[in-house]
């Protein structure tokens, strides 16, 4: 594998939809796939790794390419059964609207498992320096760099032996640029667009650090690809 | 209150940003408040119903303004309360993460709760007729117009006698249109942009249709703001 | 309906298993549905009232019957045919893991609904004077009785607008009588049982006092029947 | 450490209240921390692991003894912080009830963790061979043994890569014994009692046996101490 190709198939596929006129305009352009429609019959592929698993420093091999494998490669798969099943749902009338939506759940949880896991893979792979005119954006809205990676540890930290995700995230919104705790794949801050995400599921250290997440969020910092945080931004 | 004029006001505070170069440029553009970053120090107004509260067909005025100003104002209060103690919080060093995790929790929960609240007040007000190019853009998705107004009611009566959201969505990752379930305010599909919500949380309904909840969402449809729809996506 | 006969039914039902030896004893004397086991063929019949709808001093008839026949009937019903569809589940074997916890989800949920609604209606229908003892008993765990009631309000504010239960409860595990705040039906402390359960759902009140939750706080108190809840005990 | 002697003291303090008259009066047995009601100042001091570390059958030292230590040790701990946090919030009148109950939610929480720890824990140590009677109890509501794992395992397996728990469990309101599954520590049906409870979280089992949950699994059932699980039911 040519990693240099497969991270620009990664970062075209994990950009952002081209702004062509409205979102509704771009939402027909999705493919269904045959016989289908796409909110129903959506086949996403997985996301090859956008370099070698065992580049990234302070992070295995074995870790690298067990998370992507198992969890991400998993929630894709997961995903694809829980649509097909919400298909025969769909069509099953005599279905009772809160079994139906026990089927929804899965799918947002899967759904955010799949998306978040893409944007992480995507935010590591680089050497951790943030460049001068992100640093000064992030400074923008939290007072100082600092202060930020500050928050963003804490959140972090206080996450150690648990699972979920941090995530610094534009609100479109409210027009604001802030670091969220995210639990669950699922709780996600609406109309927020994430720019780097943190996985703190311990199958994203525990590996290699055991219960030590603090060592694990330093080499999280140490292989951020800022380049690919301010391309989504 | 000129409704004309409070309208203007309430769908331009609800827009998207305007896409100026890039979310981080835009970012900048946010105001902190007086001595502080906005992250942290954010000051955000209530945004006024985009109409009389008494306007809508079949959800009475008592209903209306009652969830406006208890809920939705209820929840613009407490957020900037949630955010003053973060930022006492921020200073207090030997505050654990974990304890300040759970202010962050509550941080997302309410901030989902005023966002949705005005993407839901922005739903309404219309005559409920979607037009055609919007009707043909869903149906590009969901197979037909059709279909997709039965999982969206679907969702919302399998929420009857709980709370939560329903929300149809563009998810900008997987560049795909669909219903996604929510609950607690809190649990949203990552990358999604809502273009419909609805609010299922008693508080929506009770006074005027007790536990019919499927009655409230044949009213909820009789008011779509289809325009106001269109012009989110 | 014969209000004493069918109150004594109620506490009946509603009373702990009686401990003849162990649990494990007392599990082999659930009635299994004809030709399946308990734990998936399970039939639990709705408890009636333990007292007329319109007894209730400050939570109207209507209020009572809806809360009673909708919301804690309905989630009898729903239970029922959960445990129908984890039957169905449990002999499809290509059924994904994921998939089935789905169920076991809604299971947790609708058993959480069925099990706290039969605790709350019993333990209303009181004049709210708590006796000498399980005063003295209140004040031995939180300092005083008031310290109680003063905790356990609070919560109850603080759930308002939203749902939930707040439940004093004896941790058979930690040998403690403490308040805990609960969500969705499905939170609750380990090892715990309930004594005290007051809905937060805005069923409970939206009715009669919209959103001024502190009101409907009140006439819980009002209501309550203390010997009930020592019963519990 | 004398590890018979400290098994004793971990049965001993993990056993169910001596049912002495009523949980009420049980609840005055509780010794409240010098100053404070036990509701509040509770102090719970960690149990001992009732054997080696390193005894466990395909559970290595490294992993339990991180997991007794880290993760179980650290709830405790946590849990003491939240309730000094919370003796802080209830004298503090001008804090908002929403921000208590963030608080309470930590508590629910933590307490979940501690509790469900000390039952994992206590669970194991033995050779997993269940005796006739359990086996005849478990049969008696599952259709059969077998039934029963089958279903226990599943769920377990359906939390592969996620953080849950799987209870066993006998709910004393439906008189019901039945498998239960868990998120976050905190969902748990209520009035239940749980007899044997695995503990799903990754920090489980990633360390030994990465994302192999089901090998884990097997683990786990090899070394169930079916006596204990007795003794609780």
């Amino acid at each position: 594998m040519n990693s240099n190709t497969s991270r620009r198939q990664f970062l075209a596929a994990a950009a952002m939809a081209p702004v062509a006129g409205t979102v509704m305009a771009a939402a027909t352009q999705a493919t269904p796939a045959a016989g289908g429609a796409a909110a129903f019959a959506f086949d996403h592929q997985p996301v090859p790794l956008p370099y070698r698993p065992g580049k990234l420093d302070g992070l295995s091999e074995r870790l690298v390419q067990s998370h992507w494998e198992n969890n991400y490669v998993g929630a894709v798969k997961a995903l694809a059964v829980v649509r097909g099943r919400l298909q025969q749902a769909m069509a099953d009338t005599s279905l009772p609207p809160y079994v139906y939506n026990g089927l929804k759940r899965e799918q947002l949880f899967r759904t955010g498992s799949v998306v978040l896991h893409e944007l992480y893979f995507g935010s590591l792979g680089g050497d951790g320096k943030a460049g001068a005119a992100v640093r000064s954006r992030i400074a923008g809205s939290f007072g100082s760099y600092d202060a930020w990676e500050t928050e963003f540890r804490r959140i972090g930290n206080g996450l150690g032996g648990g699972s979920g995700w941090v995530v610094l995230g534009y609100n479109q919104h409210l027009k604001l640029l802030e670091n969220y705790w995210m639990a669950d794949h699922s709780t996600a801050p609406a109309t927020t667009t994430p720019l780097l995400v943190m996985d703190m599921y311990e199958h994203a250290y525990q590996m290699d650090y055991g219960a030590a997440a603090a060592k694990y969020i330093d080499a999280f910092f140490n292989n951020i690809n800022w380049e690919a945080v301010e391309q989504r931004a």
